[in-house]
């Protein structure tokens, strides 16, 4: 969900502007794995990625401009959120996604969220990464109401935060080293929360429901 | 809940060093709200505190030195979870203290947040505080237990991780604004969930729950 691994603008597979981009990104991202933000620099990036410096210098101007273009390609590529046949599928398939993203070695998200402390536009890309990547994801609640799974309607936003924070809080922040059971448990949990009503919106119009239905 | 205001180490109210410390930890916070990270040096907490800078770096050392002590001192102050006498309550009093902690302005803890990424002495410290802070929220739920609002065994710390975490990713990640209405729905999630039995531990022995009680 989080992961930018593929940074492959794949809507212009070809031309030599996207072979660069292409190239200069995962230079980056392969930088910010290694050596962290502090190491990350324009020459470094342009000598991995086998560019010419002013190439990068022009195009990308600084380290702000091209943490920004990582996150905005990543915006970009074709991911969609897991289709398992089921809500609680769907979590612990999206969530695992998220464990796997914040636990691989090295940890280039993980490099990348610390960026984002350092850079604000590093930071405002990451935000709008982040809601892409929400924005469609709420396709597995639509889904699971589609399929009678949620009986009433439900804060698609809401329920999809609740499932996936507890990745990010023990991950990102606690510090925590993986936890095998922490996507299944955090699903289960939003699953669990929303049948017993957590999530539910008040119908249209503002009133309170009628509870009619129990 | 993450909140290490108060840096006063309240067991040795007097004495001369104690003052020192609590003069320098207080402008080690003052300097980190205002300036953040980059902005915070020995010489510039000596000069706000009113303190020789000899003192200061023969006892701290360095900046790494007074953020781990910030968070030490933080760690052995005297703070206590909410008792509300509702689990409810209790969880979104909690919430409220995190809520509150990560919205202020200057916004201290997010700028120890991000100091946390940038020292590794401070993101061990700040993970000590953390524990040490849920360790004791953990009497939140036992005296739910007690009063049978849960009624079975359930593993406190997952259940307290997943009433807090939605603040931690949606204030410090997501960068969101604070949102007046996030505690308690995240409390209210997590008691449903809670509830429908998220949280439950089997019963010593590792044998599958027998299911005799329903």
């Amino acid at each position: 969900m989080s992961r930018p691994a593929s940074t492959s603008p794949r809507r212009r597979p070809g031309g030599r502007t996207a072979r660069t981009r292409r190239l200069v990104l995962d230079a980056v991202l392969a930088e910010l794995g290694e050596h962290g933000y502090d190491g990350l620099t324009v020459e470094a990036v342009a000598a991995r990625a086998g560019v010419h410096r002013t190439t990068v210098h022009r195009r990308w101007r600084d380290v702000g401009g091209l943490l920004t273009d990582v996150y905005d390609a990543a915006s970009g590529d074709d991911w969609q959120p897991p289709d398992t046949g089921s809500l609680e599928g769907d979590l612990v398939a999206l969530n695992q996604e998220v464990h796997d993203a914040l636990t691989a070695q090295p940890s280039v998200v993980g490099a990348l969220i610390a960026a984002s402390f350092r850079s604000e536009r590093a930071a405002e890309a990451q935000r709008r990464l982040w809601e892409g990547r929400y924005d469609r994801s709420e396709a597995v609640v639509e889904r699971a109401v589609q399929r009678g799974e949620l009986a009433r309607p439900v804060d698609a936003r809401n329920l999809l935060l609740s499932a996936t924070a507890p990745l990010y809080h023990q991950l990102v922040l606690l510090g925590g080293a993986g936890d095998p059971g922490l996507p299944a448990r955090a699903a289960r949990t939003a699953v669990l929360a929303a049948a017993a009503g957590a999530f539910e919106v008040p119908p249209a119009g503002g009133a309170r429901p009628a509870r009619a239905d129990g």
